[in-house]
């Protein structure tokens, strides 16, 4: 049998959580918080179920929940959407980023994606007979370099996927990269594609820059989002696409047969929750910055050099003064003979640099860092 | 924009549902029960919720539910599988029948499927950049023509996709309908996919002729079914896949990057309830026979034609005697003026026939069916 995806193994996700279970490590590896969503919210979905929300929802998502991320979009970033005709809820992030891309990208098409990029965006657009374009960003700010991405652009250009705050290095872009990006594609018809799982994650009083609050780019843009990162409940896989009407339309027409819908009793306690609880996701900055600057205290007795967090939940490590292998083999040591998981650079990569960075989650608990920062300390 | 999808608008269950709505009707259009799941299962996803299983599961599925899907294969039909690597959970039946399509269809590659078959398959399937060749099923039996099937081989043929229970007829294949297959696939590289959602409802002392029960076709199939039309909650949307390695192995490449996982607690509630409980599914054939059963007892006073139901939970009727109108106008017309949403069968087809028939979904209780009974004898 040969493969569509010849490139493609399991997901280092995936690969490191099972080392991390083998080996009886501390996980900082595969993104996911230690601690739980809030109570209300696994209530709504206990008194969802026996409300009897149990058999399909629309596939577009329930009214309410769309009115709910609408309202958000509008309070949060001064954009104005429809729920009915702009705002679809999906089986997680992941799928959000498949029926874009699968919806927009033809075969033969390019795709401009940012080295090192989440595992998941090449194997979709491969599956689509199109090509990734990758372009490095600039270590050691992980910034986007836009005369390359002039540079790169072609008439097979259809799409730039653009990620902030970027995973894996927290990097966010700024107003003046939105406009950097607004004035190459203008005259062009390339869709943009904004993972923004992390958009409640902006640390040192920055305000997140989402696509969504730059109208001219918003015009011609999918945005996606995760309430599993906004949550803390990465395993319940409810995530949405805001877009332009007839980006949108292309979007359900994929998304419809990709899932049709997703888990309905949740669709009803996030509703809920968004309705009761809106200002919950304006504490995650401070919150998550706690954990940032805890968790980096706690590393700085280590040989580990850490590089700066501007967002997200994840802390990039340079263990350069403690093995000079690959990232891959750092990784595997680390988590045989270091007791922690952490997650490599290279597969995030076409071509990875000759750096020496591994990257670990700090969406965790005081006890997990600290755990974790006890055995880093020894290395 | 131009579509990707230029035949594909919104599917039809959603469409009627949304007419149900609208009109008030009585919803016997898109298929799932209003009757609720099993009480122990809706606890244990409250219970898995309380013990902190709320983030990621493993992406193939946790292991318990994964052994409990291999059991009750072997036990149901005589058919050893690896829960490790033969064994896949997914976020509904129409994840699975999409990432096997999307891991096995190239482009130029040609899928066999039977019409009326249900609506997202021919999307899948154009999505790769291959082509669906339409065989029509025999009326009024919908039986397959395997002479037909062979005429239709060609070197670019794929796949050939089956479904029985079969939707919306609810024909049943039998074992020489396998024993032919296997014959006409036995010197090909075609795989087979084969949509088993209703595996468990099957009426009047048949057997369900599984795939899985034929070693020299399971050796080279993906057999999809689903959580939802078993333990009836569809809006829950898991499902799962069970192949041989090779082709389980593919199959996970595409499902990792579609949606990674599944909600994760009600994995953990599917295995407890398929451990504590695995004898449910043994009472679905006579728990939707009787339905069936008192629908048609409702329904022989009116003017429809019903035909036979060997399986699935879907009756159709023959409206002629009603009103001489194609399927799509009658089922408008039945909406809005007859107060009951019914599935039109053109949709299903490629060319469809011209037949006077609409799909009615029983999985409802007695109210429920005396009211659309009550409306449908009036006509
Ligand atoms: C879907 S598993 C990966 C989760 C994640 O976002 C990450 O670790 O980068
Ligand atoms: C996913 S909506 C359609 C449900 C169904 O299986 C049907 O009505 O045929």
């Amino acid at each position: 049998l040969d493969t569509k995806l010849p490139k493609v193994g399991t997901t280092i996700f995936s690969v490191m959580s099972q080392l991390a279970l083998e080996h009886k490590a501390v996980n900082l590896g595969q993104g996911f918080p230690d601690f739980e969503p809030p109570e209300p919210l696994r209530d709504a979905i206990t008194r969802a179920m026996a409300e009897g929300k149990n058999q399909y929802a629309p596939g577009v998502g329930i009214p309410k929940l769309r009115e709910q991320i609408a309202a958000k979009t509008e309070r949060l970033y001064g954009h104005r959407v429809s729920p009915d005709t702009e705002v679809t809820v999906t089986s997680g992030a992941t799928e959000a980023l498949f029926s874009a891309i699968a919806a927009v990208v033809r075969a033969g098409d390019e795709v401009i994606v940012f080295d090192p990029c989440y595992d998941s965006y090449e194997p979709a657009i491969e599956l689509q007979g199109a090509t990734a374009v990758h372009l490095p960003l600039t270590l050691p700010t992980f910034a986007i370099d836009w005369q390359r991405v002039r540079d790169a652009i072609t008439p097979k250009t259809r799409m730039i996927l653009i990620n902030s705050p970027h995973n894996p290095s927290g990097a966010v872009l700024s107003r003046a990269d939105l406009d950097e990006l607004a004035t190459i594609v203008r005259e062009t018809s390339i869709v943009v594609l904004s993972d923004e799982v992390y958009e409640h994650i902006v640390f040192d009083g920055q305000e997140h820059q989402s696509v969504l609050r730059h109208e001219e780019l918003a015009a011609r843009s999918i945005v996606v989002s995760s309430f599993g990162k906004t949550y803390h409940c990465t395993g319940w896989k409810v995530g949405y696409a805001v877009a332009p009407k007839a980006l949108t339309a292309e979007f359900r027409k994929v998304h419809q047969y990709l899932t049709f819908c997703t888990f309905n009793p949740a669709q009803w306690a996030f509703a809920a929750f968004l309705e009761s609880t809106p200002e919950h996701y304006l504490t995650l900055p401070a919150f998550y910055q706690a954990k940032r600057d805890r968790f980096r205290e706690l590393l700085a007795p280590s040989r580990l050099k850490l590089l700066d967090v501007p967002g997200g939940y994840f802390q990039l490590v340079d263990y350069a003064a403690i093995r000079d292998v690959d990232d891959i083999n750092f990784s595997e040591w680390l988590v045989r003979e270091g007791g922690v998981a952490a997650i490599p650079l290279s597969p995030f990569y076409e071509a990875a640099p000759d750096t020496r960075l591994v990257r670990l989650c700090f969406a965790k608990n005081d006890a997990t860092m600290e755990a974790a920062a006890e055995l880093l300390c020894k290395l």
